[in-house]
């Protein structure tokens, strides 16, 4: 697990009914290696706590901001500054797109990633400015194993041994049981 | 992807709290290969009434019941009886496990396979009934995530390729917009 940033981008977020799917995005882009994550459509304070605080206890890897204006956003990233002056890639995750591990060996690599995940009703313009929509699977399942699907092949399988800062609560793999390392006992 | 029946069995559903989560793991089961999905906790027909409405549009590929009795069903599934006779084989998706990637290689081939995904209290006994358990990286994340990688792997990577009968939409993969066949139309 190395190279550039790499990010996820949730769009059309709506407080009242999509903290916990929203929840879990954040934390499979953690643990499956993203950089930070972006949170467009509703803001929801609790929701950033929430997972501020599972950094607190399981280490920091992740960075949370929140997106006013996402498609903004993503032409600037795409057509011009990816925060070092050069255009970096978007990725689209779509029941619609090509076939993931077909499409990521022909993506570049020595640019800034942005991982998009739709919402209910995803802007025309997000499949025209990524310059690739991907599909994990052509049938409707879920936006939150799609993302751990992709960040998981984009690393090569390598995320899960990803090291965390700070870390207070460490988990040691088990067969049988739970194992638990906590730091500040 | 072929070979014996896979189930996920989902433990301690909370109606008022999961329906999006459980949704989700019962449409990440149908896309990467089970078989059957098993619900236990709360009863909850307009999820089932959900996941038929897509079945009926996508395609037929996952039975769906209510499990009463969830660790009993357990008990008999890996020490009697697993549908016809013989003991199956119990696989415990835990974040406190070992790496999936490590045991799957180790788990036969030739039994049924219940995949269980616990809620947040998990008995005791689910670790020691369950041959195996298992983790999708030791972090917290997401089961529905987990599922996912899980089963994509358990299925080789071939799990996308499913064929569902009587399908009336088929997705074609496409790099740019959405194409959808209707075969009512």
């Amino acid at each position: 697990m190395s190279g550039e940033r790499v990010d996820v981008l949730r769009l059309g977020y709506r407080r009242g009914r999509d903290p916990r799917i929203t929840t879990h995005l954040a934390l499979v882009g953690r643990a499956f290696g993203a950089d930070r994550f972006l949170l467009a459509g509703d803001e929801d304070q609790d929701m950033f706590d929430n997972l501020k605080s599972v950094e607190e206890r399981f280490g920091k890897g992740l960075e949370c901001e929140y997106i006013k204006s996402p498609m903004g956003w993503l032409r600037k990233f795409v057509e011009e500054d990816a925060g070092d002056g050069l255009p970096g890639v978007a990725v689209h995750l779509t029941m619609y797109g090509e076939p993931f591990r077909e499409a990521i060996p022909k993506i570049r690599r020595d640019r800034p990633l942005v991982v998009i995940v739709g919402g209910a009703k995803v802007p025309p313009d997000v499949f025209k400015l990524s310059q690739y929509n991907v599909a994990v699977g052509n049938q409707p399942h879920s936006e939150v194993a799609a993302l751990g699907l992709f960040l998981d092949s984009w690393h090569g399988g390598n995320t899960l041994d990803r090291k965390f800062e700070d870390a207070r609560l460490i988990i040691e793999p088990s067969a049988k049981g739970k194992k638990v390392i906590d730091l500040d006992r």
